[in-house]
């Protein structure tokens, strides 16, 4: 997805949720920060967006988002992060993305396994993607499904 | 100051911080995670970048963070990031960014104002910033110039 792509799916989803009058946060591992920098794009993007927790340590994870998980490459740590920063900064949606990035593999999955997670006041899910590219790439990828998740979700939940 | 010479800078911090084995967390409003994103792009970032908290709302700024002061654009305000976020993830250094990316203006400040923090555990200082540009080439100085405030701090300090 090209970075004016991305930018559109941002003002989207911002109007979405403006609409709505409801507010995200987000929980980051593999992406390490630029979801939120997605998310914040918008002019604007205060009546919606509300802030973000970059957990890349798993030390933060656990201590900040009381994420339990022992596998950091998991739907459990996608599902715990994203309750954990829903609890935390008290928004209607929370999105979480944890994965591997690269260049290395980590806990014996593959470059581009990433995990989104998404907690809403009704229920709690997480969607495995397995993705190619290098590193920006991959990181990028993931935070224009995040947003392609919580936009088909906002819209039509 | 490019992409490249952004993506440049972020890798010789890097460098440098691994040299001593120190670690850096951040605390955003204005960027809105891109710092993080930016000191996470680094193959290898997890060897000295911890996380971050970004604190796009002033509930956020003042629960997680701890912070007190009154006016959002203001040295307080970024010291107190700093401080906070420094004490929450438990880092060597500690960065903060905020101020007005615009398109508005905030308190009264023009759009380009902006504050970057900087905490470590001999003292906490801030630097004013009066940048132009439109809003994403604000945000993108001010994380060129807190990861230029760090590599001195950390090459000279």
């Amino acid at each position: 997805m090209s970075s004016q792509a991305t930018e559109a799916a941002a003002a989207n989803l911002h109007l979405a949720l403006l609409e709505r009058s409801e507010h995200v946060g987000c929980a980051e591992s593999l992406t390490g920060g630029e979801l939120a920098s997605w998310l914040s794009s918008t002019p604007g993007a205060s009546a919606t967006f509300i802030g973000a927790v970059v957990s890349y340590a798993s030390e933060v994870k656990r201590a900040v988002l009381g994420v339990t998980a022992e596998r950091v490459v998991s739907s459990d740590c996608a599902e715990q992060m994203a309750t954990g920063v829903r609890r935390l900064l008290g928004v209607d949606w929370a999105l979480s993305t944890t994965g591997v990035a690269g260049p290395d593999e980590q806990e014996g999955q593959a470059v581009g396994t990433a995990y989104v997670g998404i907690a809403s006041n009704q229920r709690v899910q997480s969607v495995r993607l397995v993705l190619e590219g290098d590193r920006p790439e991959i990181r990028s990828a993931v935070c224009a499904a995040a947003m392609e998740l919580l936009l088909q979700e906002v819209s039509h939940g």
